[in-house]
């Protein structure tokens, strides 16, 4: 059995976190006398009680360390927990949402998907609008940490790639949370305000500079209007987004390694150089294809296709245009594109380039090995050996989100979901993008009139989706409970 | 380089069969004083020429022996050649077929896939609707022979589980062909005459029974009429579709192991388990649904979704009903069951359920894995290891599967197929399945509304996915081409 008392006592933590979190709208509606501060500090209220509880009741004189069982378990309880308090803001508010409104609109706000059921954003409390790009901003410093600091101790996925020490995978997982969360906390909180400061200067007012700086590093996607960028008429605005966005996706410790004088290290990177070479691909087809079948001049074509592309590419999830109505070709990119993900340890969701690198890698081996089976070459990424113990982990990646998109497409289905809508709705979420395809749930359209069980379950698929599936479904083999 | 002198001598003894099997469509339509036969005659004279002219060319006194690289080829040309001519008879019939008509008909065809750009079959010279049979027959004992004596020899994604003999894989391809040939085609010839003799008897005219029979165990689905099996009221029929279906999509040998005094073969086969519970639970749910959405009664219910679900999870592709018209849960469940696939060394396309049964039993060993890293198990399937080796190249063949399917469903929408079609198309070409969803190629629909460039992308599709890609994308490696 897992050791419940260090797990609980960290979640009382961040779960007081989460609510000191919480003054931030309470102000700032009460700074506009909105009398919506009080649903803020009535949420704060009951999170910080719940939290203090528990760390109160958990405390121990000497706290037992972290294992691995322990890590799994308090990662996913963690997530879970802090997107149902997350989520009474939006219940104690007068939105009239559900309670499977609220924990949707939380659940995709922290694991950074972006798909909302709020409508009329225009002229809600700022509070809220506040809120949600808060809980993107703090879900997207936590996928860094967690990318970075504890899947590759997990070996979750083939992340045991990037795990940099000694194979030593047994009782430092806290230490070396601490010591990374730092400097990536400094560098997250550095973009964004680069980010809002220069979407102000493009043309944003300081309230929508700072809300959409928070959603583009954490490659959310929260808007504070319903017409996402297709509100701002500025091309310099967009292109600002494309920047960030995709400053976003990429692995944070790169940004480290340059501050520490290593300045090529982004170019030496293949993932990076993968990445980007992708989403030209993506960029230029598109492109390519609205200049010769929408009639769109070639500028404007290559604005609205690299604000478009990039952002689901980087499961940001804004939209420049509604490129559903862009005709066969795009819409088909734009349903492969939202499986697609940036780099590892970043903020952005969905498979992630690695992973396809290591798919063509190995299957490039395959190939060759049939025709000269007893030749031994070990094949490598960036200098780093692809055992088969890490090609099989990162096959099986796939194999769960195979597996994991299917079971949810079916399941919103028997919603009555069109199949349009049910594929994409979970390509969507278990990749943490945010708009789906179709009329429904588009770059122009809302996930507010689904049935509340399609709701459930789209929450749960964003949450499998940030938790690499494998941390959740771990919970449920016999190996995990057994001493 | 491959030595092509046998490789061209075995093609030109199989395009001269080839011309052979022209001759009963000639003689057919003879018989009944119909001018078509003419257009066999012409077909069977080219490709019995071609066909003796590269046997006389490339004998030899003694004929060098295949090794592993001419396998490959001698697999690929093939097929592809095979398809070319046996696209003759619809290009010279008066029935204005294009040539991208014309091959996709008959890589349809000898692929067992089952979509069709004919219309008016009810009408239709009787040549031309028993060499459709006839292609899928022969396709049908080609795929079982390929599967069992030469895919595992060429380790062809996880095959090599069941290549039984020793693992000398180097110079025996051709005498193993024609052992396991003999009595696999006794087999299929016999099943094909019972399920002719219980269509008839079931009310069948003979022709239909004969042609029904063949595509049958095929798992192909070409059908002497427009409405498929919705022409045949009795529910007999349709059961007897039902159980022939099965056994074209089980494994072959296997039957051969239970006239050889081992009755209980089929049921100890956990591949044959596995298969018959997915499709169980593919036809309770469907038959649920149709009765509680569709206010269909629980008897007609079961039969229409048996008969439905079966065409689709073996790769036949008849329909006894237009089941895109039966709701949302319904036309997703039978897309991801056109992935699905029956049992390896069948008729059946599609991804087959050995390899789910290994994803299956390597991801859940990973789970267990995480827990407790240094426990060496050795996963098995029936007895044998899985091996690392084995189980990448199971999944290598996901990754080959998931991108061909991506690829082709991309191309079908830059000629302007909308997102259901190009997904589903592509979905069904690539599982070698027949018909796709929504209102242009579904179960009611056809293919011969597309533009020529998707019919060849399409064309494309089918092969690759027949020759389960690994087979062609080795000849791209320079592997292949180096001595």
């Amino acid at each position: 059995m897992p050791n419940f008392r260090p797990i609980l006592h960290i979640l009382g933590l961040l779960l007081t976190a989460l609510a000191v979190a919480m003054l931030a709208p309470t102000a700032m509606d009460a700074a506009v006398d909105d009398v919506d501060w009080q649903v803020f500090a009535i949420s704060a209220l009951v999170t910080g009680f719940a939290g203090v509880s528990l760390v109160l009741a958990f405390r121990a004189r000497e706290m037992p360390r972290l294992r691995l069982r322990e890590a799994f378990l308090l990662t996913v309880l963690s997530w879970t927990a802090i997107a149902v308090f997350a989520a009474l803001p939006f219940l104690f508010s007068n939105l009239g949402l559900s309670a499977a409104d609220a924990v949707f609109e939380a659940v995709s706000g922290i694991t950074t998907t972006g798909s909302t059921v709020l409508t009329g954003l225009d002229s809600m409390p700022r509070g809220i609008l506040l809120w949600r790009s808060l809980l993107q901003w703090i879900g997207g410093i936590g996928i860094i940490v967690m990318a970075i600091a504890l899947l590759p101790l997990l070996q979750v996925g083939g992340m045991q790639l990037f795990h940099t020490e000694s194979s030593d995978r047994s009782e430092k997982v806290m230490p070396r949370l601490r010591q990374v969360t730092a400097a990536i906390s400094a560098l997250y909180l550095g973009f964004t305000l680069a980010c809002a400061l220069a979407y102000w200067a493009a043309g944003m007012t300081m309230f929508e500079a700072v809300n959409h700086a928070m959603t583009t590093l954490a490659t959310g996607g929260y808007s504070t209007s319903d017409a996402s960028f297709v509100k701002f008429e500025q091309a310099s605005v967009h292109w600002i987004g494309v920047l960030f966005m995709l400053l976003g996706s990429i692995t944070f410790t790169l940004y480290v390694r340059v501050l520490h004088g290593e300045p090529l290290a982004l170019l030496r990177d293949s993932q990076v150089r993968w990445f980007l070479s992708m989403v030209l691909a993506g960029v230029l087809s598109v492109a390519a294809w609205i200049v010769l079948t929408q009639g769109i001049e070639a500028g404007p074509a290559l604005r609205l296709a690299a604000f478009n592309v990039v952002s689901i590419a980087t499961t940001t999830g804004y939209a420049s245009a509604d490129y559903y109505l862009w005709g066969s070709f795009a819409v088909a990119a734009f349903y492969f594109l939202t499986f697609m993900g940036g780099c590892t340890g970043s903020t952005a969701g969905a498979i992630k380039v690695f992973r396809f690198q290591v798919l063509y890698i190995v299957a490039s081996q395959q190939l060759a090995r049939l025709m000269v089976p007893h030749r031994v070459t070990v094949p490598r990424i960036q200098g780093k050996e692809i055992t088969e113990s890490i090609a099989i982990s990162v096959l099986t990646f796939f194999f769960f989100y195979a597996t994991t998109f299917a079971v949810i497409a079916l399941a919103l289905a028997l919603f009555g979901l069109d199949m349009e809508t049910a594929l994409s709705g979970s390509a969507t979420a278990v990749g943490n993008v945010g708009p789906g395809l179709g009329p429904v749930i588009g770059p122009a359209g809302n996930f507010s009139s689904l049935p509340d069980g399609a709701k459930w379950v789209l929450s749960a698929g964003m949450l499998l989706g940030r938790l690499e599936f494998v941390t959740v479904f771990v919970l449920f083999t016999r190996a995990f409970w057994r001493d």
